[in-house]
């Protein structure tokens, strides 16, 4: 094996986002995600226990706080230079620092992409997502926080995976693989 | 029997949507659905064999024109002041007019909505939206036209009634039903 090989990785970046049959993930950027169902959450909480690290947005960060304390979390933002730790917080603008490299060095293997429609987007298009979980719960809020937030249209390709229904209600969760 | 059942009859409303993953319905309001599958618009074509009429939007029938033509298709507008019929077409102000009452003296019994955002959004309103089918084909946009167009956040709630792998790459399609 070379010395390459030994150097890098492959890392995998599951993305899991909790939207209404309209794709909203949430009704403006401070409200949460308590109108998910709790079987959708424990499928979320499971995952989760697999996972190396969090990327987050400032957003999301804030109103999970508490629960990414217990986690290894990246917390993507404008508002430093250089990345700032705090406990198991590290706060990283991926504008300024090489994000792959910093979760190389980590030596991270799984990460989980949990919002919001930024960073899902910056994931995205970064080729950082090479899985995406989907729950749709049964609902339609006409308005709200959209999956993801771009300033260009692009037509990203996926191949479903896998659907389950979780609930009698109707609740989905949907598996993608990246396929571009 | 009274003279009031006699009166009025139950129109269904059945509305089609066909979405990326995140719920974008078209890149711009001029473009149409052609990045759909064919599996989609054969089960479309075959629903609305079904149908009595469809309601659209201006935009949607200026996209959809020679093929409306064929077909009982009230087009909503606000560029009208009482209803004006052009063949099979009407142009018709559901603020000037009640469209309820109007497609209740046309004897209409099963009713599609076809879009855009606006006509979703003007049905789910005024309960005129019994079942909600959508087609999720397995492409992220980003940014586009949503499902819905609304100026307030409103939680509408549905029941999934099924759930159909249209192909193979995983173009979905999901039965609801309004349960508000």
């Amino acid at each position: 094996m070379s010395q390459i090989h030994k150097l890098t990785h492959k890392i995998y970046y599951v993305a899991y986002i909790a939207a209404s049959i309209d794709g909203r993930i949430a009704k403006d950027c401070h409200s949460g995600t308590d109108w998910t169902s709790i079987e959708d959450w424990n499928f979320f909480q499971k995952s989760l226990e697999k996972i190396d690290a969090v990327i987050v947005g400032h957003n999301t960060y804030k109103l999970a706080r508490a629960r990414l304390k217990k986690r290894n979390a990246i917390v993507l933002t404008s508002k430093v230079q250089k990345p700032i730790t705090k406990d198991s917080i590290i706060f990283f603008n991926p504008n300024k620092s090489n994000l792959k490299k910093f979760l190389q060095a980590r030596k991270y293997k799984n990460v989980a992409i949990v919002g919001g429609p930024k960073v899902y987007n910056f994931c995205l298009e970064n080729k950082m997502l090479d899985k995406l979980f989907v729950t749709i719960e049964p609902y339609v809020f006409t308005v709200g926080i959209p999956m993801f937030s771009s300033n260009k249209f692009k037509k990203y390709n996926f191949v479903l995976e896998s659907v389950k229904k979780l609930n009698k209600k109707g609740t989905l969760l949907l598996k993608y693989k990246y396929a571009n």
